[in-house]
């Protein structure tokens, strides 16, 4: 084990107390494993929860806040909250406007936000789910709705939480968060492993000089292996599957984003991403803005992943709105 | 290797390039080696320098624009930049008012900075420097004048940026920054070596299961090495030293940051962060803001640092100043 943990049983909470006490006076406890944005609920706003496993940070945890989600719920590390909790989250965003609940499409969590949900229903809070599924290579196009969420996140949080700062009312706002997930596509490749903090596990092993592409944020295994590539040639690789998966076509204008997934230097992510804006130009797409960061990681993962959301005015004018939340920020 | 690189000769230049096109509103390209704030030079503003080697981002690269400095130079990954570059950076951050170079206390990057200075002044362009040593174990406190500059570098860059940005005259700002400096001590703890990209050799080894006190951020070599210790005894341990070396004393206000030097996730930080919270209270100590990240790294050796930043009324005033570069922003 190389980390810094104390108690392994009480990782979650704990660095939630940091996260807390690092942003007393932007964000505040609501309970255990919640956290709202201060001035949660805002009256007549649609409110937004997002949440998941812990261990992905900044995601979810740090991507409350003016222009992004109202609360945030997380279980252990990589490991769904509890319906319990997740209700938690509800009430401390619903301001008599609904919530929206935005999260990554896996199982655990689509168990236990659906009874939370119904939980609501039951108190007379009108919820309802968008689901996050922007990666690709999981499943083929015609399965998306299986396919799970990744690193089109935290622009889709934006979208989201700007339109709702904005007054969009609750049925024109989930069929804009709906737009903006659909014509969201990402595909990572990793270097090497992360360890698991409760066990010091590695997730999965990888020979040195090798990588593999579509690895799940939780060590899942990807689609296929080869030799490292340089940056440039990884840069096209991620760019030819995510172009042709939608498709992005010549005329189209986008948010270009790297992620890095924990281990990856800056240095790498800007390589990835000098090739990505000379890549997309000879397509004929438009770059409108850039994201570059680790914004979901998997521990200490190496590896980079791609995100290409297509932009219309409306996306446009919300994405170019400010934020302000631990994680992002924007002026 | 497990990274993404293209040809090793050029990683600095092409970082460079992605990072520029990443945020070409908001920075311009002065040479392959200089970066400026997009509105550089700023008329009646004292210009700052900063710079060193690359392969520590966001340090220095990404922490030019309003309320940081306003240009940047870089060599070589762990490399000093030249006198040549040096001076272009000069000339890009000068608007007639004079610039301050600043900088990490390192013999390489003195030699070249002092001769670009010196090429300036024959330019009468007035240029000072002020050097950045807040790294407290590599030497005792009576030599601090050879202590190496770390992690204190974006909070100094700050508020050296915002007084500069608020008209504080060039005498007036120097004093600032030289106290902001005085007052930041730092120290680290790593676990796990990175690899230099051109070689993919890692800078040293260590033991799972150990850590070293003192590491540097090029690999250079700690003052003590002992077995892995919990988030809060880690958080101690750096503690207990930084608040002897100034010393901070029960009273004293601080500025308490947690970096990351590249491999070590954020929830990890925040686990160091919470007890140093509770550890700092004890103390008497207390802190106005908090800052936690990865500011300084060294590529991704696995590892945090604590900087405490010693305040009173004119560093706080100008730290809580707005702040917008692509590495860090502040409302």
């Amino acid at each position: 084990m190389r980390k810094f943990i104390n108690n392994p049983d009480n990782i979650s909470q704990e660095l939630i107390d940091g996260f807390v006490l690092t942003n007393a006076k932007d964000v505040k406890r609501i309970s255990p494993h919640v956290c709202a944005r201060i001035d949660a609920p805002i009256k007549d706003k649609v409110g937004i929860v997002i949440g998941g496993g812990a261990g992905h940070e900044p995601l979810f945890l740090e991507f409350i806040g003016k222009g992004m989600a109202d609360a945030s719920v997380h279980g252990q590390i990589f490991a769904a909250p509890s319906p319990n909790q997740i209700i938690q989250a509800i009430r401390a965003a619903d301001s008599g406007s609904g919530v929206i609940l935005l999260y990554n499409n896996y199982a655990g969590d689509v168990l236990n936000f659906d009874m939370a949900q119904d939980m609501a229903q039951d108190e007379d809070i009108r919820v309802e789910t968008v689901l996050i599924n922007d990666e690709i290579s999981a499943f083929p196009v015609e399965k998306q709705e299986e396919r799970r969420g990744t690193t089109a996140d935290h622009v889709v949080i934006h979208i989201a939480g700007a339109a709702a700062e904005a007054g969009l009312d609750f049925d024109s706002l989930k069929t804009l968060i709906t737009k903006a997930i659909f014509n969201s596509r990402s595909l990572g490749v990793s270097t090497s492993a992360c360890t698991l903090p409760e066990t010091g596990k590695a997730t999965f092993s990888l020979e040195d000089g090798r990588m593999e592409f579509g690895m799940g944020i939780h060590g899942e295994a990807g689609v296929r292996q080869t030799d490292l590539k340089t940056a440039d040639a990884t840069a096209e690789a991620l760019i030819d599957d995510i172009v042709k998966d939608l498709p992005f076509e010549s005329g189209d204008e986008v948010i270009a984003l790297i992620n890095g997934y924990g281990a990856t230097t800056r240095m790498e992510m800007f390589l990835v991403m000098r090739r990505m804006h000379s890549y997309l130009e000879e397509k004929g797409i438009s770059i409108h803005a850039t994201e570059l960061g680790e914004f979901c990681t998997a521990q200490e993962m190496a590896g980079v992943s791609v995100t290409l959301t297509k932009l219309d005015d409306e996306l446009k004018k919300y994405y170019n709105m400010p934020a302000n939340s631990p994680g992002y920020k924007k002026f």
